[in-house]
């Protein structure tokens, strides 16, 4: 063969350490705020419900932090992971553009989120914590938690929002087979869910609602912590892997990318490919344009202000410095269940704010459509969060056409769609429809807000 | 890291050439004879299902065939696989052997079938042919196949059993999302469905039932060709890339198995990662032990005869010479669904005949119970099919404990469960139940058998 497809790393090439962006950030974010007083809080408030080590990470300002052994050591079980060239995608786009993808699917649980979940257990297990809950809407964080869970011998109790509890049974049934107790939320077992059901028996749930569940579970047992699955720093910082590993698989490949894409949730996966990347604008000079990629029904990036707000719906979280649609704002049930969440990670959203990264909404049908290209050409059937990138990268790679450009695109395929497939279903047979949201809807919602304005 | 979990080697060290065992085999497979006649038939008579170079590689005595450009090319896509060291199984059995699996689960469609189904899409392209036609049971095959059909442009029309059609919507949408036509067998399609349904409107259909619609719709139409996933020469010759890979995995390991063990349906499985060690034994002089793992309620290799026999339920196929427990025999309802298949493929049998490679059969909730500790310790969800060798692994690595040597087992961990999660919910809820399998049924089964003898 001519041509290498797969820009394989070996075990001990796999980074050492997790990339801190704050080291570099020129403008440090803004501290969070206490939600009743209003006033800043230290690491100390975030105690009851997180290891002292993570709270130490979520604070740091040191540039690299060191990956643990016993972390390493579980990532191979997967990682390091292929950097792909999209050789038939290029082709079937006839574009000069060069495209890479990173595959985050080859994990356990088939997306990028072991790569905190595992970090995050080792850390509970190591301050002797018995028990982690979590929440998980279309399933993907919790079950990464759950297979992490098992193997470091820590009790996982997972809140499943009752909806997608119904709907989605295989995922439910992956946390089981890894040994984790999933719960329908809103449930009888917390104070938050009886009152829920008190007043609305047949309450679908929301992610909101089962954060509230989760913390709660956390906050009232000893040996109990809670963990969640994006927006804070130490979880995006998790994530750097991905980019670290892809700028050592570019150099192999002899090459570097102009464009670095990711969807868009909370800023995990984004983080993940694109921080490492940012970190050689930052430090190196150079100008790699990293573009997150949102749902355009869930807009926070591109239709959000820059703001203080919640992270959960009833305000029981620190306030903090986000890009948002108020956390009032109930996202249309999109089939990206994983970026159905009305704000950005405080990381992401001051880099926003200074315009060291960019950002582009997609249709659903637009992601959908360019996902079942990718499926038919590069073979891999992405999740729904994933077709949001391919979306921005077809975008892309078309606008290099008109140009005659031979720029170079990357992005981050952060998970297959196995467990998706009546997304698909969806879409093949004409019944996906898009939701238009409108300014009024943004507007009405971020009208709600009485958080601390910034600026 | 001081160890290496897993064995990678990079794309330009993949083998180039397909192992034909037949040439190395100190007995060579008896002739297939011709269904009405019962005489010996030569290639030809194969000519309207099979493009000629398949056919070719059918009755070859060529020891090594060369895989051509393209397919090594589409291969890249997944391959090489992955070879593991099972640490952390290895520690829950507190056994001295080593133990390695490899990972064929990465491919598109989660199996080890695409490495087949991409030769034979292949070939057919190269004669010209517009459409392939082949059946499916659990959707393993099916699904390789429609993937493979969508990168060479070619049409894929697959019959589904009605039963699995109905309760795997999952592995239907998969073959739709790489544009395949999906059938639900029998169907109004066929003048075979036709007759079916006109003595039986509510048949939920069979995998003997789907192989005559897709035989007939090949034998009817031009620029039509018939496809089989696993039983003939050619289909277990494509998985030998398998076996091949591994042994220069375990060379970069410094390890050779002294056990090798697969999952036994038709026999593509076990060949893929058995017959290249076979090799080793039959010109080396090498004595390594191949296993094939069968269901105990399914087991043709330890408990049917060798004799002639038809590969289909009706009768309509060539007569091979195979261990059986007859054509008419219906396996029990099991959760691997890929092992349902009455004989064996005709090379295994003539190795089996000839005491060149051994049989296990385990009951169904052995073999879940050895796959839950795999996914709980090793993390990947195995297919119902892989958990079979699993049981076979864990009850040779318990035996090395007791006798306390220090042996190396290797297996092919040939797909991940991700599609059957709800085969897990049986097992985990004590809903799955055992099909005892009486010595009386098996008799019976074969009392209706007048097909040759052998010997």
């Amino acid at each position: 063969m001519e041509k290498t497809r797969k820009i394989i790393l070996q075990e001990h090439e796999m980074p050492t350490h997790w990339y801190n962006i704050a080291a570099d950030m020129p403008h440090k974010p803004l501290p969070p705020l206490h939600p009743a007083t209003r006033e800043p809080i230290g690491p100390e408030a975030l105690s009851p419900l997180f290891p002292m080590e993570l709270i130490k990470q979520e604070v740091s300002a040191d540039q690299w932090i060191e990956i643990p052994e016993e972390v390493s050591d579980l990532y191979t079980l997967w990682r390091p992971t292929p950097l792909y060239r999209a050789y038939q995608l290029e082709k079937a786009l006839d574009t000069p553009a060069r495209i890479y993808y990173k595959y985050e699917g080859v994990s356990p649980s088939g997306s990028h989120k072991p790569n905190t979940a595992v970090a995050q257990a080792y850390y509970n297990k190591q301050e002797g914590i018995k028990k982690i809950t979590t929440e998980t809407g279309a399933g993907q964080w919790g079950s990464a938690l759950s297979f992490a869970c098992k193997h470091f011998g820590i009790d996982c109790e997972v809140y499943m929002v009752k909806i997608s509890y119904q709907q989605k049974p295989y995922r439910k049934l992956m946390m089981n087979t890894w040994g984790a107790q999933v719960i329908a939320s809103p449930s009888e077992k917390t104070e938050a869910g009886r009152k829920i059901l008190a007043a609305q028996p047949d309450s679908p749930g929301s992610l909101g609602i089962a954060i509230s569940e989760a913390v709660e579970q956390a906050a009232t047992h000893e040996d109990t912590k809670y963990s969640l699955g994006s927006v804070l720093n130490h979880v995006l910082m998790h994530q750097t892997i991905i980019g670290q590993e892809a700028i050592r698989q570019m150099e192999k490949a002899g090459d570097l990318p102009d464009v670095v894409v990711a969807p868009f949730g909370g800023g995990s996966n984004f983080a993940g490919i694109a921080f490492p990347f940012l970190h050689l604008n930052l430090t190196q000079g150079k100008n790699i344009r990293c573009i997150a990629s949102e749902p355009s029904s869930c807009p926070k990036l591109t239709k959000g202000v820059f703001r203080y707000d919640f992270g959960d719906t009833v305000g029981m979280t620190p306030l903090l410095p986000m890009y948002t649609l108020g956390h009032n704002f109930v996202p249309a049930p999109i089939h990206a269940g994983g970026l159905r969440y009305h704000g950005a990670g405080v990381l992401v959203s001051q880099l926003l704010k200074d315009k060291l990264m960019e950002a582009r909404a997609h249709h659903q049908l637009e992601c959908f459509e360019a996902g079942i290209l990718f499926a038919r050409t590069e073979g891999i059937i992405p999740a729904p969060e994933a077709n949001h990138a391919i979306a921005t990268v077809v975008a892309e790679a078309k606008r290099a056409k008109e140009e005659g450009t031979r720029k170079t695109i990357l992005f981050n395929l952060c998970g297959h769609g196995n467990f998706d497939m009546a997304a698909y279903e969806d879409y093949l047979s004409g019944k996906l429809q898009e939701h238009e949201l409108t300014e009024e809807e943004i507007q009405s919602s971020l009208a709600t807000l009485d958080t601390p304005m910034i600026e």
